[in-house]
């Protein structure tokens, strides 16, 4: 028998320092989340980022100031129960850690982000291929020519992940992943990559890139990571995040998103 | 031959001193908004509140700091184009005026939030009576027992409006409107008041009663009067509302908001 740990055991397993490994397939069912950690002088003009892109940045929680996402996992601790973290300084990556305490402070507020996850088990549950879970890899990401509304200090391109699809499972994949419009919902783009700036496919940005095959088409969703290139152009003096795949697993189920 | 305005020239008019009058019925089709402006500082939690409370608060746009919403009416100025504001200092409602430039201040946010109009047209394209528009009536509001999920200065209880429907009419109704998500969305409760903590649909809140025919049910939305009870109860220094009914008419469609 193969144990499924709940998403308190996973962030207990985090907390105590046994667990600092990429969290998907961990505790299916329950949402997870991206973590931006911010000073608060920054925090109104982030969510205002987030409010006007709502499909790349759909907010999960937000610690009005502090380490308790008490919305999503009550009780739960921002400091140590993600399984890893990543320390910007100005905008540079100065350190990858498991623990942040020692960098916490008091003006900080924590902004949990969905992430596709919850769609992707939908999308599965339906029947439909997911081909980088199929073929073990990360998910292939790429950045576009479209825009996002930006704010004074915070603007991104629109970054996209990439699932491949047949024709006839596309309309599918709109109508089950349109339900879930509080973690990224319907695709943004169907079809050529060139239209929105993507010039091939082989060179992910981020993530791998992962099998087309005869006849399928791509099928292109708002990302997560785009609050991360917001963050990186607008050289916060401080923010944190959690390293890309070591989520946060909150104790809300994929199905409260629909 | 009945001439509609359009969004531009409802907001001209204002502009001119010209309509001060309330705004239902105007410009059919488009957006309609409710008005908050505070000061800079209680802006995130401001927002904080309106993200945590999405069906009661739904935003439409978000001046960063400023007067002019341009996301939803490029060009516009909304210290004039509303026909009618209201002025609080600490909480109090100190003067009810036509135009706000004299009160403009630089630190000044303005929030657009979405209101019911835009699923009421859903409503009644499907065939489903509006009680209120047939009584020519305000909407019935009243404070429940549900309580807003609070920030450290605003919190509310969550204030509904009701529409009498036949029980055969609720699914569509629930069906119609959930597609404005962006606007109230579904109903939060269908008909026994007294659950929610109404202990007579006679005398609401705010705006008017309405009848209850033989056989209907009352249903219930999250109502945007739920912002102005919070700003209340938080007692900001300074905040400036439009008048109860006088509302932003935008360029958005309707359908923009499903």
């Amino acid at each position: 028998m193969i144990s499924i740990p709940i998403p308190a055991e996973v962030r207990q397993l985090c907390r105590l320092g046994k667990f600092d490994a990429p969290t998907p397939g961990l505790a299916p069912g329950f949402v997870q989340a991206n973590l931006v950690v911010l000073p608060y002088d920054l925090a109104f003009e982030f969510l205002l980022f987030c409010q006007r892109n709502p499909k790349p940045c759909p907010i999960l929680d937000i610690t009005e100031v502090g380490f308790e996402p008490k919305l999503i996992a009550p009780g739960a601790d921002l400091r140590t129960d993600l399984p890893r973290y990543r320390i910007f300084r100005h905008g540079e990556l100065v350190e990858e850690t498991t623990d942040i305490t020692p960098f916490w402070r008091s003006d900080l507020v924590a902004f949990l982000i969905g992430c596709s996850f919850s769609f992707e088990n939908a999308m599965l549950n339906a029947g439909l291929p997911v081909r980088h879970i199929e073929e073990g890899k990360n998910v292939p990401m790429y950045k576009t020519n479209i825009n996002c509304i930006s704010t004074k200090r915070f603007s991104s391109p629109l970054v996209v992940s990439m699932r491949p699809l047949l024709p006839g499972q596309v309309v599918r994949a709109v109508e089950v992943t349109s339900r879930y419009y509080k973690v990224h919902g319907s695709p943004i783009h169907i079809g050529n990559p060139e239209a929105i700036g993507i010039s091939t496919l082989e060179n992910p940005d981020y993530g791998d890139a992962v099998t087309l095959r005869d006849g399928e088409v791509p099928v292109f969703w708002a990302c997560g990571v785009t609050t991360q290139t917001a963050i990186l152009q607008a050289k916060p003096d401080f923010a944190i995040t959690h390293a890309p795949g070591h989520m946060f697993v909150s104790d809300l189920k994929d199905e409260a998103l629909t």
